[in-house]
């Protein structure tokens, strides 16, 4: 069974990688990893849909046997990759995608050097700023700070193995589904192939 | 201006690249590379379509000024790969395919580490020997030889970046696409954009 590949996909909030995911979600074959959390269940979430909600203490039952790739305390409240599920799916030949933001996922870089890093950044600073005003929910100064933060986000993408340009969704969503097709051929992952083809 | 990417294919006699290339040259931005040959015309050719049809005293002309990616000699007559208009087609932003054996795409290699090496592989030995069977136009002896030296060229795939296995010629040609695709998302090809995003 050929194993499938990790993705770990980044991007500012606004960038449209939410959308782009749920597209991509349709794809057979394609796992998009739920993160666990200590926080209170909100209302109109689902466990195991939004988070796996869990306790603190099995949260850092979780930690002390390293059953997260990654994870942060924000607010008094851990957030991390389950481990378990990304393996089973990894191992079943499915691609997992961790949708995380820049400092965890250098972390999975560590720990995950497999693992291939995307990184979705808006058109333009401008453009991003237009679409979270857009949203009309958000008071200027919560803005202000998305977009100074989308900011020091990009400058990460230099760290990332590639960048797509969310200008036109339908764009993005074949820029992601291509990235996706050509990782599946890499040679790393295709030795056994050449074994099938030479009928070893 | 995006330079473009240099794609070098190789694949066994059978696998189907020349059929793949003929559908993946109909896209606009990518250029197929023309090799220059020492030998005489054929009927049926033509010059610069089939190959450049060089002198001799021209073709050692270009190899003395490093005029050539790569050249081997078999029965006397020069084989190579122009380099001016390969350079040109990148400069211009435009991706670029050498069809090229085995022997002279390590020769690229090492001339041109950041190029992208694609082997096509048939989906197995006995299918790539019906499919020369089923041409018709070869004695015996030389499908025998054809498939002893198919053996050879898919034992060096392992030192290619991607390997497709044309079992499908449409899933193939999708392949070879996402591949072009997902390279031109590749980081190190889009730092400029990075600095667009930001607006610098």
């Amino acid at each position: 069974m050929k194993r499938g590949t990790l993705f770990v996909v980044s991007g500012p909030s606004g960038c449209g990688k939410g959308t782009i995911l749920a597209e991509i979600r349709k794809d057979p074959g394609v796992f998009i990893s739920v993160s666990a959390t200590t926080r209170g269940m909100r209302p109109g979430e689902t466990d195991g849909v939004s988070y796996h909600f869990l306790t603190r203490e099995k949260f850092e039952s979780l930690i002390r046997n390293d059953g997260v790739l990654e994870y942060a305390e924000y607010c008094g409240n851990y957030y991390g990759t389950p481990r378990q599920p990304v393996e089973e799916h990894l191992a079943a030949g499915e691609n997992v995608i961790l949708e995380i933001e820049v400092v965890g996922a250098m972390k999975i870089r560590e720990k995950c050097p497999e693992a291939v890093f995307l990184f979705i950044a808006p058109p333009s600073l401008s453009e991003l700023e237009r679409r979270l005003r857009k949203r009309g929910t958000e008071a200027e100064e919560v803005i202000q700070n998305r977009v100074a933060q989308a900011t020091r986000e990009i400058l990460c993408a230099k760290d990332y193995d590639y960048v797509v340009r969310n200008g036109e969704l339908a764009d993005a969503i074949a820029d992601v589904k291509a990235i996706l097709r050509a990782e599946s051929m890499k040679i790393a992952k295709n030795q056994m192939i050449i074994d099938e083809v030479l009928g070893k």
